[in-house]
């Protein structure tokens, strides 16, 4: 008798329990969609500040703006996280044609890859070498490619469904392209743009040179996909043409920035840190409003959506705002440094670096214990039609902060448009839907409230 | 002994039967994805015809332009279905302002709702009643609404998740508004635009003076939401504004359209007929791309992907592109009409008419053991994360087919995006994803293959 007694309190509890976070993550869906402040923040990052590529004015300019609106949110605290940051620029509005004989030119859309060095003032002309990869290089051999512009234009595969997996596929080219190339003699490297899509934009990127010595770097430009279509047939009807491209892009020194971090004090287990973020720079072609403008505005949104439902947690919640994801992860390193060098203890880190799409769910990089505890929630989550709970990738910037007790998380949107958008000139704040966005944000507060609630399974 | 062979021999038919699934959706998504025709058919639908409102030369171009198309790919037939349609013309762009003192005026977005008589030549002119809903005119009365514009400013409601939902909760006010209006002698209807953004496109759409007099109808018309918002703040300001509104359109004679129909003919049950439909015809401010171009060209692409992958279907598969689905549904009536004094036996029947965003699942209006038998095929459909599969609704031009052995269903895509655009002038072309299309396609025929494969529970 006693027994069931005990049952059925527990019973009890299970359904109480069951309805009070049924009724939080409505009340924190319902706060996101009816007043939210995610898309008038973006709004503004985009719009009034724009592109805020790591060491621009820009960039300082979205580091003050989301301090100053942190502090508006009545957060416990807010500060900045000085760290040191590459500054490369562009320079001069880069210029490329292809010559099928003299002076007969088409020109094509391209734009210098992040990290690259400029050509020599007068541009670089020389036959183009098309490849579908690295390996092609090798068997090439220095015979076929010295003095040669090699051009990589393995498209992204349409079959992957995750357009993220068709991504990783492909970015070799684009991130070692040059470094490899330039082993071989080549004198210059244009790179079919990570895009499904077949428009004029040009996507830059992260290149690296590698270990290759400074006195032979060879310069690296994207083409886009439009452009990279035409110059495939045009090389089949005519090998010989000669491939011309300017780009007056600059390494320039370190400079000083910060990563934007706020925090709401735990009430009962406020050494225990749980991590909500995205990254403040973007590349300079557009607003990165996508990329990642949406998962700022979103990881800000989730500390004002816990106070605004009245939650308070038990652990401490801090939204990062890291800078330089896109061409150093400085931001990132530099969170975890001194995370480590301070003793602090996190448990938790989400990231939403994947574009502000309709939400699906979640992947994480956790123990299988953790991974159980979440799916254990999809249920809640259901009536917001979040399904995916998959073991996987987090995100660059918490990469840093993995260890075994670590709950790692990322934010899985849709991904069938981010490509369209992503580093190129249209990643503008009308691609964003103020939904959608805010379904995100409205995702990710939800896990951080069951985390904090349950805690994370040691 | 021998009851474990038989079972060893069932799990291998099982297994067998999985992998063969497994491998044809496999077939069907790449094929999709790769060298799919939906996204330049919807070109042309889109930008070479436009809209497509029933009874317009462009609705004729379509049926010929999806006629000529179908008969490319080598269907066992294809054929047109008579239907006499309602003709309905929106004529002079319509105009509206209001003035807070005579001589001070403000212009305001509307355009004539679907099926509104026009206003007098020289327009409506009248003091604003806002009301919420129908239901409020009743206790106005005749008193307070006589003479008066009533404007019906109900917006949908942004916490459902499902857009739908949140629309179905608002269109009496632009269904019913006019007619229950006229009852208490208003003038005129303004009604707040189905949309949940706030931007300045009037949103049109069907409405209906149910059995009201001819003599008691008044015209109606939509206002965009951004000038819904500034006309009640306005209102609050100086109830005694006076809104004027012109427009033209008329209700001419119905005229003959058709409903475009192709077929392959079933290899071993020729009589039991799947359709797959949208419906072609459109309202007539933009071009109708997401709604429902985008429908029709996934149904053909549907039979095309089945052909394409070398299946032959048991049953006849029809592909079925509805006229007047906007304003008059005749052509699902017609076809359903036509069906029975045929003695034609349909046990499948499938629309996509909720735009061709990301597919999430379907929607089932069917016995619960087709139901259950499509939810044991989930697991078919994860890679594609395609997860609901659920009661529902299924499609307006479907709906006439309805009997107790039928499976109906709807496609259910992301639906975030879908009242941006909705019989507004930027229905157009760009707002649709190549490969969100795709995905729906290749969706839709996996679902046409499985129930051909497998059949319909009885």
């Amino acid at each position: 008798m006693k027994n069931l007694t005990i049952l059925f309190f527990l019973i009890s509890i299970q359904v109480f329990a069951q309805t009070a976070d049924e009724k939080q993550l409505k009340l924190i869906y319902d706060a996101a969609l009816t007043e939210g402040k995610a898309y008038d923040w973006l709004n503004y990052i985009s719009n009034q500040i724009g592109g805020r590529l790591s060491g621009s004015i820009q960039a300082q300019q979205a580091v003050d703006y989301t301090k100053q609106q942190m502090e508006s949110l009545g957060l416990d605290s807010v500060w900045l996280q000085p760290v040191k940051v590459p500054k490369w620029v562009r320079g001069i509005p880069e210029f490329a044609y292809y010559e099928t004989t003299p002076g007969k030119t088409t020109n094509v859309p391209i734009c210098a890859l992040g990290g690259s060095i400029a050509t020599p003032a007068g541009g670089v002309k020389a036959n183009v070498v098309e490849v579908h990869g690295l390996d092609d290089l090798k068997s090439l051999g220095r015979q076929k490619l010295a003095g040669k512009i090699v051009f990589f234009n393995r498209p992204m595969d349409p079959t992957k469904i995750e357009t993220f997996e068709a991504y990783s596929d492909c970015v070799d080219q684009r991130y070692s392209g040059a470094a490899e190339a330039a082993k071989y003699g080549a004198v210059g490297v244009i790179v079919r743009s990570m895009n499904l899509r077949l428009d004029d934009f040009p996507h830059t990127g992260a290149m690296s040179y590698g270990d290759t010595p400074i006195k032979d770097w060879i310069p690296a430009a994207s083409i886009s996909t439009k452009g990279a279509e035409l110059l495939s047939v045009t090389l089949k009807l005519n090998p010989d043409i000669k491939f011309a491209f300017r780009q007056s892009c600059q390494i320039l020194a370190d400079v000083l920035s910060f990563n934007v971090i706020g925090e709401i004090k735990g009430s009962t287990h406020p050494d225990e840190i749980m991590v909500v973020g995205g990254h403040l720079d973007s590349w300079d072609l557009a607003q990165g409003a996508q990329d990642d403008g949406a998962g700022c505005v979103q990881s800000m949104e989730v500390l004002r959506l816990l106070k605004k439902t009245g939650y308070k947690p038990k652990r401490t919640i801090r939204v990062v705002l890291y800078m330089n994801e896109e061409n150093g992860l400085r931001g990132g390193i530099k969170y975890a440094e001194e995370a480590k060098t301070k003793n602090e203890k996190h448990v938790f880190a989400l990231e939403s670096d994947s574009g502000g799409y309709t939400p699906r769910g979640f992947s994480f990089d956790c123990s299988d214990a953790n991974l159980a505890q979440a799916q254990g929630w999809k249920k809640l989550f259901e009536p917001y039609l979040i399904h995916l709970f998959q073991r996987g990738y987090s995100g660059a910037d918490i990469g840093p902060l993995k260890n075994n007790q670590i709950v790692l998380a990322g934010l899985r949107p849709d991904s069938q448009r981010y490509f369209d958008v992503h580093h190129s000139a249209n990643d503008t704040f009308d691609q964003v839907n103020k939904r959608e966005l805010e379904l995100g944000a409205a995702t990710m507060a939800s896990l951080v409230y069951l985390f904090d609630k349950y805690g994370v399974v040691k």
